[in-house]
């Protein structure tokens, strides 16, 4: 499929949501290629203050007043002065697909110096199946160019449908605080070529700050956990929601491709700072990875809303005696999806989930 | 590690395995890249016809008569008329690492221009570790300018020992008869910068043409079967190994790699007679599959051999029902073992194999 299709198809199928915008840049950076698409703007820090969305955008504009409005008693799963903020906007959508991006990510250069569509990327990954039952040495083999290779089993060639789109980045890598704090200097530099299906059973450390996904096949396990004010842990957000979003599309029969497009990430964020928000982190994932590794799901779990459910309850069962604060995120787990079901009866749209900035 | 440091390595360490030379552009092409290594040649056809070999290479080379007279009564485990008897030369070699190639491959450039060192590239990716328990999205951790992305586990961070560095092709993509015959005019032109791990549990299409691995740790496993001359079979030789050898490394712990270096393949093989050898491996692989991916060793298969002969009784077993070639192909298995360990006696080298075209 061409881009432009692609693109054209799916203007009117697809949202943009963004965590709080900081730089005035990034809209004007992004504005050739975001422009033409709904935006879903998610503060998550103070509501008294203002973000600017320059003119010609189509946005709607939710800060914390909104998120307790429309919410209500449920609010409190929607994490406070954290990026995690961002599935409050998800939650809203009435879209099949979102993209969603950080405020400090602009607009990369493939090697040729166009500059790269990543919206359009994403789109064709999320259009293409996936192949997670077999490894392609080619990689994708439904992008221009290539296919499947010599041994690979024809059974497995229609593929399946693809759930996520997990994008990369140029320049700063997305490291933790340990890993920036010894390579201060080390700069992503390497344009690879490549788009994936990550294998059916095999974990990946999902990062929010390019990723785009089927709203429909996969939006409720795209949760971002408590972060933030008054949590024990940040910058985890994003890992949790692929660890889940990874074990509930293996279940589901969804592929979860990586690659592709890249972004250009232009600001490392502070290592003291992040060091204080992962340390607790970076002990309980050597619990967590095991868990989500043996994680078995039940037939009867056929929508992403009833695997999250069961799923919440897995992890209140063999995560809450790692520490309390898994007791209280299997909760929010469950919240969430009774604020999905709530705002997503059936698929029909919701219209008195007003936000306060509207341009519309 | 620089790839200078790792050729100097090596050298000692090293020997390279090409299925019989028709094209005599072949070695003069690779003189820069591996004339300092030894050369082990495997003539698969007439043993009469003389294969000439330039000056200045280090070589080895045998034939259909060698075969017979250094295995015996096992000598019908190497293939005849077959590329799948280039492991003859596995099985002769007292090296650790083997890198095979194909004599239809040529130096390829890298997007710079640079003649790549493929031969290097496989050292590289073999003398640094695996990462088959958990995806890294940056690919392989251990090359320059990399490293472990936020979110992966610390306490896999160590990798596990590489077995196996699969390397691509340029130009000429290797491709089954149907996809050849629907796809004539298609060449590989996207060069993929990329190394990674093929995740524990997944298998892939593993092609001969371009393949390091490290003998000591796997080498029992890359039998290329029974091809060619009065089988029913082709073009599964190299399949077929590589499903033996990802099932073993997993349960070993070992790790496969796959991406990077590429060849340039020149030549497409005629699709007619492709698809005739394929036919019967195109359906069967649909049943081999399953069966791979279901296969458990026992933890009392400790060594790359003892897997082995567990794999081919549990072929015997299971695959005997598809065909009675995989009986045949079972017992030769268990040959292909005997000769393993006749010839490697507790890793001591053997001298009385003595070739009859050795340039030393």
């Amino acid at each position: 499929m061409s881009g432009i299709a692609a693109t054209a198809i799916l203007k009117e199928e697809v949202d943009i949501v963004i965590p709080t915008i900081r730089n005035l840049e990034f809209l004007e950076m992004w504005r050739a290629f975001l422009e033409p698409y709904h935006l879903i703007i998610v503060q998550d820090g103070d509501p008294s203050k203002l973000i600017k969305v320059p003119q010609g955008f189509d946005y709607e504009l939710y800060n914390r007043n909104d998120i307790t409005r429309i919410l209500g008693p449920k609010a409190h799963c929607i994490s406070f002065k954290d990026s995690a903020c961002r599935c409050f906007g998800f939650l809203l959508s009435k879209k099949k697909y979102i993209f969603t991006i950080d405020d400090d990510c602009f607009v990369a250069k493939d090697p040729s110096g166009k500059e790269i569509n990543a919206l359009e990327q994403h789109l064709k990954n999320l259009l293409s199946p996936s192949t997670p039952f077999f490894f392609n040495t080619l990689y994708d083999p439904f992008r221009e160019g290539t296919d499947f290779v010599r041994g690979y089993p024809f059974s497995l060639r229609e593929g399946v449908p693809t759930a996520a789109s997990h994008g990369l980045w140029l320049n700063i890598p997305d490291y933790d605080a340990p890993t920036q704090l010894v390579k201060p200097l080390e700069r992503n530099t390497r344009y690879v070529d490549a788009v994936m299906t990550i294998p059916k059973g095999t974990l990946f450390p999902m990062c929010g700050m390019n990723l785009a996904f089927n709203r429909e096949l996969i939006g409720p396990a795209m949760y971002f956990g408590l972060m933030g004010d008054g949590q024990p842990i940040g910058r985890y957000d994003d890992m949790w929601a692929g660890w889940c979003t990874k074990v509930i599309s293996d279940h589901l029969g969804f592929g979860v491709k990586t690659g592709l497009p890249y972004i250009w990430h232009s600001k490392a964020s502070n290592p003291f700072v992040n060091l204080k928000k992962e340390y607790k982190g970076i002990y309980w994932q050597e619990e967590l990875i095991p868990f989500f590794q043996s994680v078995s799901l039940p037939k009867e779990c056929t929508t992403a809303q009833k695997c999250y459910i069961e799923l919440s309850k897995q992890v209140k069962a063999k995560l809450g005696k790692v520490d309390e604060y898994f007791n209280k995120l299997a909760d929010s787990m469950e919240t969430w999806i009774e604020a999905w079901e709530e705002l997503n009866p059936s698929g029909a749209p919701k219209s008195d989930a007003l936000p306060n900035g509207s341009a519309k």
